[in-house]
């Protein structure tokens, strides 16, 4: 059997189009269905706008769970899409590795949702630091995988540079995330604020570009 | 590690083609999603046609929000879609500001069974607006940027015209909405009546054009 | 303004390719979602295994219904993809045209769901004709629409044919689906069985053909 | 009428691509719907960290079949993709098969909650192994249609070893689901943890080479 196994495993997996695109459909149910956790609060009991105003302000942890969980899945998804970009060729390992990465994102929701119920403790923190961390880990596996199998198609004089930068990034990121889950045995709104600030760096790189890239080059 | 960040970024989110297959992604389970806050109302208490009618009559607000909703994805997608035509490279920043539309994109059933909800409050309407503003603030910034960076690739002759209508498309199209939404102080429906019309306008531009277009070019 | 409108239109809406994404996407989620409906019966009072089978077998209406939309989104989603194998441009019209196809689709599971709960009224397969009418006329009008507008790339030999061929096959099924809808008045069980029946004629072609083929061509 | 059906069918679903896009959408909605069976306990009753780790491990069994049901769809899906590596045309009747097969994959997030819920019934895990059967039929289906009808494309000294490496695949896999199932009767959580082995199995595979393979080609 393993001549046809073999054979087999030959063929399974190539196209990385099709990982690709399983992956931007998990990731945009994933982005969406958060939302679903968000309950427009019911019509009973409300008969003003100032309590309309009051109940949509009462769903601000809902909002700001939301928030953090739509960062997160950006980040990982953009983290997938750079590597991608390198990634030309695949094998049924690095398929099924695609595939556990797409797992963790999946679980998101959930997580993301716990956290919105139970705020006030730990443990959620907990659970929902594990889901990054995990997402971080295949990350790296799914890179490590790709670059020691020669599927990692640049130009050899870039090679280990860019080797060292997808790695040492994802490093980074997961030593601040940890450091900002601790924060939780402070205060869980400050840990939750942190890694949100973590996560908006992203974005202010973005901003402090936008003056210097303003002048069309 | 600025050197290492700046391997990465030359080589995050280059590929344009993966932002567009999230974005259908996210665009077509929002459309879908859309319907489930149209409940069917339960057997109980239902015994005849006539009730059945009754009761269907009664998602009349439902039905109206999902198609106000629909109009706005598919003038938002149908926005988004005219701008990567143009746009045939990326950068990671493009690719946060896509996201950030996406995540505009998705809070949008949110507003809509907000709205369906607490039909009768000027609130509701008000953040229904606010959705569709920043969907257009998304946009606007998205083209922007991309323009600005030199991603648009179009003849020289048309360059400046094009980057011109787009941008007043989008601006004439806000201050409608802006007008339609206030009248909210007069009524919800002819609010939403008016912002629908304005969408339509769409669709009136098809159906003038059915006749024109009719013969065989 | 028409200037700009005129800039803007020749742009809007040209990569048939989104058009076929975002398709492929509603029309996955809303295969997807059908089976959401069927709700699992609840732990409380099932104690033997006789009674979690019973439970399960009074889910029968539910699964036929679940399959009927099944084989009504393949259906259409089969033609869709047909008109696209000839159809290799488009403009901001054919655009818009596609999506109100969606928003009909996506549709599909709310009067599923309707048919499901209130299975023994007229209206409730009145509704679902009206659906699956809708559908077949949008169809019909994107047809209709990209061959009168020149998209349509046939062999010019050919391309009588396929037109009167693509127009038959919509107005053929449409007149079947009603026949079938007015039976409701005799029996909605006979009214779902014809429909499924007429649906499943285009598996019986292939089970049809299944011989003829067998031979290794 | 049969000329233009004859014409007709000639041209329907011709595009590989599309069925391509669909199935990843249904698979990526199927994998992300799944963990939306998972409920976040309530905050009701909940008040010290230990009671809301008791709560979170009260999920287990819905972890479990949510993991079970990850594994099913990852192995479908690699598994179909594998197919298409081989298949580049497809006419109507593939079309419709493949249309089937994700008729079943939609049906998995019933079959798994089904499970979850009535976790301790024989009849449950009847239904999932029905699932896994129906899945693994239609795919053998998929490949003997596409192997007799000359879409396979592959050179002709691999043809026939590839066409028996595919077969004997899935064969092997439904007799160890088969048997696995059966255990049922001694246990169903035995029944279970030898179904997630065999798919494991394909893990294990990856573990295994893990080292082989980590040296730079």
């Amino acid at each position: 059997m393993s001549f046809f196994n073999d054979t087999y495993n030959r063929f399974a997996g190539k196209k990385v189009q099709r990982i690709e695109a399983i992956s931007d459909g998990v990731f945009a149910v994933a982005l969406t269905l958060l939302v679903l956790d968000i309950k427009v609060p019911p019509t009973a009991g409300i008969k003003t706008e100032a309590e309309l105003v009051a109940a949509f302000c009462a769903l601000t942890p809902k909002l700001l769970t939301y928030f953090l969980s739509f960062m997160t899945l950006g980040i990982f998804w953009t983290g997938q899409t750079a590597q991608y970009n390198f990634i030309e060729k695949s094998d049924r390992d690095l398929n099924w590795i695609a595939l556990f990465f797409l797992l963790v994102v999946s679980l998101l929701p959930f997580t993301t949702a716990f956290l919105g119920e139970h705020f006030n403790f730990h443990f959620s923190v907990g659970l929902y630091w594990l889901n990054i961390f995990l997402l971080g880990l295949m990350l790296y596996i799914h890179w490590n995988y790709a670059y020691k199998n020669g599927y990692v198609t640049v130009p050899e004089a870039e090679r280990s540079a860019i080797n060292k930068a997808v790695r040492m990034r994802i490093i980074t990121a997961q030593c601040m995330y940890a450091a900002a889950a601790l924060l939780c045995f402070v205060s869980n709104y400050l840990s939750i604020f942190i890694i949100i600030a973590i996560q908006l760096n992203y974005a202010f790189v973005f901003f402090r570009r936008w003056n210097k890239t303003s002048v069309h080059p």
